[in-house]
């Protein structure tokens, strides 16, 4: 059995937009339910940057352990914690992910069923972690994972690359396409956006079956894994800078219509009006990467209207989203080089040159790498 | 059998926002398919304000003989045109009312299945009239329904007042409340305006089961109708004027939680942002009154993610909502004193002066009134 | 407070369709989040019949406590048990209802989101009840309501008489509307059956906007209610006896084309088919009331196709649909006498008589009634 | 210009059930809207049997000219007929598919919008033929296109093997995945039959994202093709006879749960029941080869509410769907043979010898090839 030490190390924010520090933080004794594990990588997110520049609608109280997007290794299992949320075995050793709890008590987890609307959500990593259990943030050499914790066991095959994106964006994904309710046979898909939730929302559309599935993003480093996990077409909008000769192309390309569903995974407040000016009359459009609390742009309203559009949004996930993205990336991983979304990996000790990359657009997805340590 | 004249008379506008004119057009020839009618009623619409203003985008060639909400009696009837779209017989005397023709060949018509969306839809009232058959507007003293239109008689116990909202307001409504598939057992439901959009959406909240229907506008007299016509709580936005203060209104009636469902009848842009502020968390928003093409106004796309919304546009209709809604007053019409949504009748010669006091806001639905003429 | 006993009597089955006998169980004591009621009426149900004769496709052990549609009134508090499922706070003498209990871990309960079909639900009323807490069944004194169960309190307006079908067939056809997804305007539905599930199925169908409402069924006295409810037409069926007479009568009633929604509330097997016969080319049928587990009756599988069918099969409910359901009588009382399903009261000792004349048809909905005991 | 002779050939059933016979038609003039195509290719389809056999709701009167998924040639194109309903320009030479025309006016066409119910259809092949214009059938050497027929033109790089198909089998697979509303992520799907139906139905689900793909049916030469076209697992019914051996063996392959969808594209009305037996409870059911009016079979319906299935039936489809499919083809004919599924070419004088070749199950698509007569 692995000897656990009793304190872990962490990196924390101190100070919003400053350089996080590393901090020890005691390991919390383990209680029925509960589960410790050493963190094997964390990835970082867009959120992450939104997170560290204080940016959030969520806990504004410091200092926080970031980082909600983890496979951990299993180090000590809570008593009665047998089995994960899909029902199979869970034993030490094991590699885990798990979502934020639901109350499962307020009106949207009970009465209108929309858990991941919780009013009263106990989130991982975006919350003050000077109270117990502390370790509740993936950017760090172990975290627990409380009692009432929804977790998923990673399929022994999947390499922490192709799995890590399963932790937040991929789940993301997977339960705004169940909104979605399906693609029709053969729509012309747009995908405004090429980080993770654009790539993965990309790879749905393709496995999906639509004809057309086109992205608009930068840097081209992104377009370039979009065409190799099956992008028909990538516009570069570093090249194509003016929306209305992107609008025009996107038309061309489209027999002057317009595409039958767009997805907005961009993060980009403008973009989603561009979506609304492109999109087909009937269209569906679902937008994903819109998080940023009270930044405004101007719309058309006149366009839901006129075009008879279907908008509908989509936040965070429920534990069958990891589910049905771990069968995902289980079962297609031989058709796509999914771990390619992996563009480097950093040591905890150097989680501000990751954040630092990340804001500036250098990267993918970026992990905090424990394994070995 | 009715003498029918060689010549009608017609409202027309000759330049954007001036006083229309009483022209006189020849009357077409009856084609085989093709119905002459006698104009009974013709509504005055808030679009055909939007048209006198030349803001509309359609047709943007003069002179237009406008109104496009009418019931016609039949004067003479096409050869072959012995049925309505429901399977009535048809014959002279009888009173009618009509769609705008959608080509039946397009993309949307064939292809998509949404024929509201048609691409080559063709108007009544909103198109040129210099050409043959000129007589294709409401503001006139007769009209013509051209072969390939759908028609839909109306039932003998409904008063011109009760039916004349089916031609445009109410059939809009019901085309649009079967895009949001039906509300919940006691869903809460907030209407933006109060006009017939409003008034329409209304009557369907009310008898679709709604708990708390609660109508948000102006003047007090549409108000007091919507009590009338069953909404539990009204608000006068000419006397709360702060929209913040409306939305903490809803909120204290809603439990906190914000309306379930929203329907914006508004017609104006900013009334849009103001519902997607104050919707719940999960809710359903039904956009039929947003027609300005080309007003912006600032939104939080935000709002639509961290909510999760669904939102829907609808425009127009076709014939079997004309069918419903006319089956719908038919039911209904000793539970709601439906006829009083016409304010006032006016004679063709007094156009201007009724155009004039819808555009001031002190009309609900004011009609041109040819009866016994 | 509350002076409880030790002991509480129960009507209890020691053997598959003879008399039950009263016996007496301990009253166990309160755990953490558990709850001890004092039953004040439980509700007698179709399936109380099944589960008597042996029927169900549940616990085989005996003996049983039946009882599964229970209005209780609280004596004791298990620590931490201080809201209802929708956050209303519980005393000391409030009245509750409450659902079955859901594992929340397996396939239906994590993955597919689907709880009324939880592969191991603990049930109340059909288990075993030897083992201790012994008192999970409405037809005792008192009632134990485990822990993990979802409670919810009754509006304090409501008397016992309007509430208790809400415990197990109103808040069943509210689960099963949802699948419906809401009747379209002017729906013409039929009701197949005029039980408790035929007579909750009509008064939603009237309230959500169906032209006619038509319920099949027998005797007239449960007819005779469907009327009060607000059913445009009845059929009796003890009167019209051939299936083909009736389809006929059905047909001349729906513009000869068949029904535009059957709701299947009969709990006989060759209803099922009768309803597909009838039923309209593109018709929904909604199927509730077939819980005879193995009874076979032939179909013609082509009607599915040739009339492309929606066939949608409920069961049971959860917590929301319990508290939807109380809404709705509390909202519509005033326009309804739901009161008037409770057609007899019985004391806990007449429980024998009380399910004989339920089986010989003589009753809609007869409680046991403990109120003033 | 092609030389246009006076008559035609045509395959004529004169008794039902007893051999065609080869009779000579006079070839209509082309009216305006009209076409006049020359056979290329007409596919024969398990309803050729049903119909030869005199089994069909359809039209009772001989002779009849059988044929119904037919390939043509255009010849001569009325006056005013253009385009194809895509949009696409239509001239001699071209090949076109073609739908059974909907009459546009009744309850279905006009009010539920549902026109492949339509009350009043006039059908290609499944009528009399001794009335003008005889040459509906496409088991003839030329056949008359209506005017107001949907047609659709075959994209130029299609085969006649790869596209015959989309004319019945194919299309009618597309309209019934459109009633299904998409497959979740990884839903595992069993499709019932291994004729065209049931392939088409493999290669959607294969295409839409299935996880396991398991077609029942056989004989092995069909299921060798399923596998050629994606199907995980096949079960021989030839080889496993027993119901329940099948049963177990299907749940094994899913988690011991059941297949989340299942498509019945089997034509025999006992298979029905065996979906019904061994889809999970949640699952959605999707009927489509049902069409032997008046066969019955015994199921249990509390089945139906138990598992709380969606069972959906469909039947035909309209033009779209052959656009959709025709699109398919030609996307995604060089990942799949889809041309494999002709087995046969007959000429037009063998059709004796190919419908016994089909009703003896040792084809699964052949042809009437007409090519280079």
């Amino acid at each position: 059995m692995v000897e656990v030490p009793k304190k872990s190390k962490a990196a924390v924010i101190v100070e919003w937009g400053k350089p996080l520090q590393i901090r020890e933080y005691a390991i919390p004794e383990v209680q029925p339910g509960g589960i410790l594990v050493k963190v094997e990588v964390a990835g970082i997110c867009g959120s992450d940057i939104h997170q560290w520049r204080g940016r959030l609608p969520l806990d504004q109280r410091l200092p926080q352990i970031p980082g909600h997007e983890t496979i951990g290794r299993i180090v000590k299992l809570g008593e009665g914690r047998t089995h994960d949320a899909a029902g199979e075995a869970l034993k030490i050793g094991d590699r885990i992910m798990w979502a934020h709890v639901d109350c499962g008590k307020c009106y949207w987890c009970k009465i209108s069923r929309q858990p991941t609307l919780c009013a009263n959500r106990t989130y991982y990593a975006f919350r003050y972690c000077d109270d117990y259990p502390h370790l509740m943030g993936g950017f760090a050499e172990y975290e627990y994972v409380i009692p009432p914790t929804d977790v998923i066991r990673v399929p022994d095959e999947l390499t922490e690359e192709e799995a890590v994106g399963v932790g937040c964006a991929f789940r993301t994904v997977v339960a705004a396409y169940e909104r979605l309710g399906g693609l029709s046979t053969q729509d012309d898909v747009v995908i405004l956006g090429a980080g993770p939730i654009g790539l993965y929302s990309l790879i749905l559309a393709v496995e999906g079956g639509a004809r057309k599935t086109i992205v608009i993003g930068a840097p081209q480093s992104r377009l370039d894994l979009a065409k190799k996990w099956g992008a028909t077409h990538v516009v570069n909008i570093d090249e194509i800078t003016d929306p209305l000769q992107r609008k025009k192309q996107i038309l061309d390309l489209t027999n002057g219509r317009g595409p039958d569903v767009i997805v907005d995974g961009s993060g980009v407040a403008v973009a989603f009006n561009e979506g609304l000016e492109m999109i087909r009359k009937g269209g569906r459009y679902l937008v994903i990467g819109q998080t940023s609390a009270g930044v405004t742009t101007p719309i058309v309203p006149a366009n839901i209207v006129w075009k008879a559009l279907d908008i509908m949004g989509s936040i965070s996930a429920t534990i069958p989203h990891f589910y049905k993205a771990l069968q995902f990336v289980k079962n297609n991983r031989s058709k796509y080089p999914l771990g390619g979304i992996v563009t480097n990996r950093y040591k905890l000790e150097q989680i501000n040159e990751a954040l630092a990359a990340m804001e500036a657009g250098k990267e993918i997805k970026p992990v905090i790498d424990n394994r070995g340590r």
